[in-house]
């Protein structure tokens, strides 16, 4: 089993409920390869890349602290992993341009960021670089959400047109659907880095508090008393994730009004601080020993390099480069 | 001053008077890297691997014997330089997808190959690829035909773009134009190994005399004595380039009709032979050595790494990726 991170940004609570909490309980009963995929960054963010170092550290320490474990986990940099980069220049040349075309999120991505300087020949290439980050460990499960299924589905024909021309060398893998929830932010979207809606795992108690109040509610409820539309507000959403104690009873109060939205947020707030503060305190030890997620990396690197060696003299010797 | 060979076949003598000549006089007073430029090939052969071991061995040798000295020159193969790849993945970054749909040569390849299925990314990103041929040794002097002019330009602006990004890292080179002279095969048309109207360097003496006997000639001179046009006969284009000493006897005797074609073809066929005498022997004391062609480019691969990774360095510095 095989997933990446994109070091964008720390841990926010929609990364925790939307992906990692799954890959910790993945990490148990399957072989799991986790990287952080920096080299995937630079499709995007290719102008950003002062952020990059930090970035990288801290997402691997949050991963650390939020339970992923390297002694059990391969874990590991895609920059450290050079073969990528020659596996990712050989099938692209095998990858018809109009597939890559096709790909939905190439799309939305060049409307999205309009107002950047994005068509770039990376870019377009994201689903090749995809396939190998996948292929060169024998990935077999992809565990994606709906939107991603049509990428892994880019990746077995990628891997047929190569197993049909060279012989049967690379793995084909398939999607580990997961019906993860989605996570609002403050504003009420999708939480995202990228729309500083977020509230971050690490945050400390003063932080989530702070962030909690900031949240948008039901606009309907304007006056002390006015009932709530509990199943339209962000705050109520998350009550779900962290608050099986006392979710009915939210929904009740909010909806005949007795429950005021400064209230109901404290209520949040006192939730997600105690429900991180395990990992508030494993980031911390982390942070102390100096190094660490440098360490980290380097032995995932070394975990990594036979699985990876063993893929690329197989692709080497089926393509006559050997 | 750097160049690259496609492992497409034995270099014929389209390659001598068009390219490889004028490289082994540059060797002299430049410091030259020559390399093998396989990754290359695949942009249009991905399909017909089988034959690039042999090609490579050939090419080699045959450069060797032609005069490259890998003593002098750094010489070396394209797939052996990882870090190429690494390169063009990063370059391709911030390749903007117009730059690389505008190439003359790009659109011609698809047109040319209009039955075969060559519209692919690797095909699409030739130009990034070959950027970093150049920009990876440090490249300053291209020696280039009038018609690979607009690549160079390419290199220039990516290097340019790069370097507004990223510091000023890599260097920036120039195209070093030969005006080489255009020489014909068999059929009349421009002597290519894809067209099948090669004579090969390395082609012993009766090979030579077989294929200029199928040299096609001034279709007017049918009967003996019939006049003939030298300047639209590839045989004479041939005695431009080989037979210093009957040039002029060659162009009288064939414009009165005195000189039949027949022995004006074993004239031109004695001088070839003549001329690649010492190729030959070179070339066979070569082959007598087990293994030289992997020997030499295993010390080429040496001699460039750290010219490679000193350029690496700075790359992955500047991107923050080190």
């Amino acid at each position: 089993m095989l997933t990446g991170f994109r070091p964008t940004g720390p841990m926010h609570i929609g990364h925790w409920f939307g992906n990692v909490m799954n890959l910790v309980r993945l990490q148990e009963d399957h072989e799991a390869f986790y990287f952080l995929a920096d080299w995937h960054m630079l499709t995007t963010h290719y102008d950003r890349t002062e952020e990059l170092p930090e970035n990288v550290r801290t997402l691997a320490l949050d991963l650390v602290a939020a339970g992923v474990d390297p002694n059990r986990v391969t874990f590991y940099r895609q920059s450290d992993v050079k073969e990528v980069a020659e596996l990712t220049l050989l099938l692209g040349m095998i990858t018809p341009l109009g597939w890559l075309e096709r790909v939905p999120t190439y799309k939305e991505r060049l409307r999205d960021m309009a107002e950047r300087d994005v068509a770039n020949f990376g870019l377009l290439g994201y689903p090749v670089l995809q396939t190998v980050d996948i292929t060169i460990v024998k990935g077999e499960l992809i565990p994606v959400g709906e939107d991603q299924v049509s990428h892994v589905e880019l990746t077995r024909e990628l891997v047929r047109r190569f197993n049909r021309h060279y012989g049967d060398v690379l793995v084909e893998p398939r999607a580990l659907l997961s019906n993860a929830p989605s996570v609002p932010g403050s504003d009420g979207r999708k939480m995202s880095k990228s729309l500083d809606n977020t509230i971050d795992v690490r945050d400390d108690e003063a932080t989530i508090r702070r962030k909690v109040r900031s949240f948008i509610t039901d606009p309907m409820k304007v006056r002390l008393g006015d009932p709530g539309r509990p199943d339209i507000c962000p705050i109520f959403a998350l009550h779900r994730l962290f608050s099986q104690d006392i979710y009915e009873w939210t929904r009740e109060n909010c909806s005949t009004g007795a429950l005021p939205c400064v209230d109901c947020k404290t209520n949040l707030a006192d939730r997600i601080v105690a429900y991180y503060a395990p990992f508030r305190d494993r980031r911390e030890e982390l942070e102390r020993t100096p190094g660490v997620a440098e360490k980290i990396l380097a032995d995932g690197r070394e975990k990594v390099g036979p699985v990876v060696e063993e893929t690329m003299k197989a692709v080497r010797t089926a393509m006559n480069l050997a």
